[in-house]
């Protein structure tokens, strides 16, 4: 990116929104505009919103789910089962399944996949506590990982690593998803679709 | 969105990150996780930085850009030519012609475009300044608007409001993108690149 002239200030703004997840060096530098340009409304209001949620914000000693308590309010809600153990790989999936409201254990977020490629080695994932909350008393533990080689990867060493434990270990169906089309999916999905099919 | 049981500090850190231009619900989500993630190297700088443009960046008195100082540097670089001005609709358009480098004139930021739909006037423009500097004496103004309905119309407005001080107006040529190929641009360039024909 070359140098705008517009002094370091601006540079180092769209520098640093250009790592956010989403945001690529050109849409960093239309949000760095829409910022500056709505200074009232968005730039004071999003930089007070980090820094409550940067003070606000802790990652639960239990689960690893993010919360302003720890353990968070998923972990602390007597209501729901503590006999069933959700593994997700990250935060966002542990949203994602409390939208759709399926799951009503408690959850383990591992803080990412297995990879190789990138080093993460399982000491480098939250599975130690994992298996700290089996042998505590947990009847089921469901494997919700992504369906991504790094995640199945991470499915099957946990499957590994929890068979001496005597717990029944899950994992999430594959198949077509809701509203998909045939023609437009890969080979894998039909295949574990048929694979998997159901007497009606 | 469904709330999130994670706290009000995270619900409106991702409401505000998806008023940014390029961010959908989804992608805030994401973005305040990797916010949340990275407190150190990212949460904490971008907050100081937003502060820091805040407090830095002034909008130029005289041609509308965005610098740290007013007039900004490009208006008072004196081995820039004053008697030719780069009309543009927005800072962005700005940058992108300094980044390409083909302009070494002033230039006048309208901050937007006429729009009967958005209700954007005339008087909501920076026209009145920019009649001003076209008096003050200015050679040649060039429109540089976007290749839309209200660019287009911005300009044609522009042309007429300048025919009485008879000042030089051109517009930026209109035809194939360099590196564009025939077979995906829409009849309405191939018409003007067709009409623009030069001989070789």
């Amino acid at each position: 990116m070359a140098s705008l002239s517009a002094g370091p200030q601006i540079e180092r703004l769209i520098q640093l929104l250009a790592k956010l997840p989403g945001l690529g060096p050109r849409s960093a530098r239309r949000a760095a505009l829409a910022l500056l340009k709505k200074r009232d409304v968005l730039l004071e209001p999003l930089s007070a919103a980090m820094r409550d949620a940067a003070a606000a914000i802790k990652t639960c000693e239990t689960c690893g789910n993010l919360d302003t308590v720890t353990p968070c309010s998923i972990c602390r809600d007597v209501r729901r089962d503590t006999h069933v153990l959700c593994v997700v790989e990250d935060v966002a999936d542990l949203w994602a399944l409390e939208r759709a409201a399926v799951f009503r254990g408690k959850y383990h977020v591992l803080g990412g996949a297995l990879s190789a490629l990138d080093g993460v080695t399982p000491d480098r994932l939250n599975v130690a506590p994992l298996i700290e909350r089996v042998k505590a008393g947990v009847d089921e533990v469901i494997l919700a990982m992504n369906a991504t080689v790094e995640g199945q990867t991470t499915a099957h060493y946990l499957v590994d690593t929890l068979s001496s434990s005597g717990v029944k270990v899950t994992r999430l169906a594959h198949g077509v998803p809701v509203g998909g089309e045939l023609d437009y999916l890969d080979e894998g999905t039909l295949s574990a679709a048929f694979k998997a099919r159901r007497s009606l």
